[in-house]
């Protein structure tokens, strides 16, 4: 069996998200498994990076599976692409390690938080941004973006409930882009709890309207409970920009 | 009655073109007019500087109206954006002298066509480009655009019946730009006949692809019939991107 690695594209919009789980119908992870399965005549299995929620886009999400393929790599990535629909695409495949696995291997993802800030409608991109008409103040969302960088327990921007799992991680880099009408928060992190991306761009959002103080970061992460910190910003605004992984892959 | 230049954006996906007429619904123009006249309590007509197709998309239509507004310019701005549908943006609005026409005083007009050329699938952009997974050589496109450019009777790249009226245009610049997966056909001329982008377009397509000589051009000027052009490429490619006036408007 050949190891393959994929590198997707989709538009979250229509999806309940990556995962399949129990009955959730009409997941990402499901309509590929059932295009690999049709085309190997053979069950196959999908393993992705890590899940994305329901209505989040994916710019390159990455995912793997083994399959017995006779025919030539690019002559299965034509035929991956010929059946899926017209908002998921297979920008690459290739061989790889049978060790190899997508999300073990991962060694940091970034996300990008899409902030439409301005009373002119989006037209061309509104599935994609979150739009907020109040001015945001990014210089102070810069500010409080400084407060979450590094290496800090992020239970309290997560809906993670009680785990006995880590909810350590380290935040490597933040950005905030502003350009023309839009905003762009640019999360760099060797890996992200529940929610997490889009409870600290609820956060900076708040920040960025005045609501709470870049200071105020501090705090969140001194308090008990996830109700310190932001809302959780809207899925459609959300996209999994790249997965990282160490040279050899 | 004060006369306001409106710049206007949409996705033209849902709607039947700008234009209302006879029985047809559901058109760009038609939608202005209802929130217009809803606004002002008063009949509104709305000119605009030329049609677009049923599915064509805009980036920068203009057109204009009157009407007795008590309020400030940037108030009535406000309230028409929130009247509108989420696929019609108003970018600005300006008070203009009675006797602009944004049809009548335009100058030129640029449209870009948009070709997907790759077997990738366009996830984010699907509604807006019209895919051809057949490489195409810009080369010999640039060359035959180049036979296209300056004054021409262009009867022969429209679907314009017999008609009294001229079919001479005077196209002053066309662009082959190719970027990643995407190529865009760039024209700007005084003014385009029905259709005229998207004959231009299927005919420098055809020549991307082989199909047909960059010399072929000249023949078609020279035909006697619409048949010795290329196809009509379709309308959901298509963007009305700027329409030029003088300095004074």
């Amino acid at each position: 069996m050949q190891n393959y690695k994929m590198l997707l594209q989709y538009d979250g919009s229509r999806y309940n998200g990556w995962q399949k789980q129990g009955n959730t119908k009409n997941t990402i992870q499901q309509k590929l498994e059932e295009i690999l399965s049709q085309i190997s005549q053979k069950e196959t299995e999908v393993f992705g990076s890590g899940r994305t929620d329901a209505g989040t886009h994916a710019w390159g999400q990455v995912a793997n599976f083994h399959m017995q393929w006779q025919g030539s790599t690019n002559g299965l990535f034509l035929k991956i692409n010929e059946a899926l629909p017209e908002d998921i695409a297979l920008l690459s495949l290739q061989k790889v390690p049978p060790r190899f696995h997508s999300r073990l291997q991962a060694t940091a993802k970034t996300y990008v938080y899409r902030i439409w800030n301005s009373v002119i409608p989006a037209v061309f991109e509104r599935k994609y941004v979150f739009v907020d008409k109040t001015p945001l103040d990014t210089e102070q969302m810069k500010r409080a973006a400084a407060y979450l960088l590094g290496e800090h327990d992020f239970k309290n921007f997560s809906s993670v409930k009680k785990t006995k799992k880590s909810t350590i991680r380290f935040l490597y880099h933040i950005e905030v882009v502003k350009k023309e009408n839009e905003i762009q928060l640019i999360f760099t992190a060797n890996g992200f709890l529940y929610n997490m991306v889009r409870i600290l761009s609820g956060t900076l959002i708040e920040v960025g309207e005045g609501k709470r103080s870049a200071e105020s970061i501090k705090e969140i992460f001194a308090a008990k409970s996830r109700e310190a910190a932001g809302f959780t910003a809207p899925a459609k605004g959300l996209a999994l920009a790249e997965v990282f992984y160490d040279k050899r892959w």
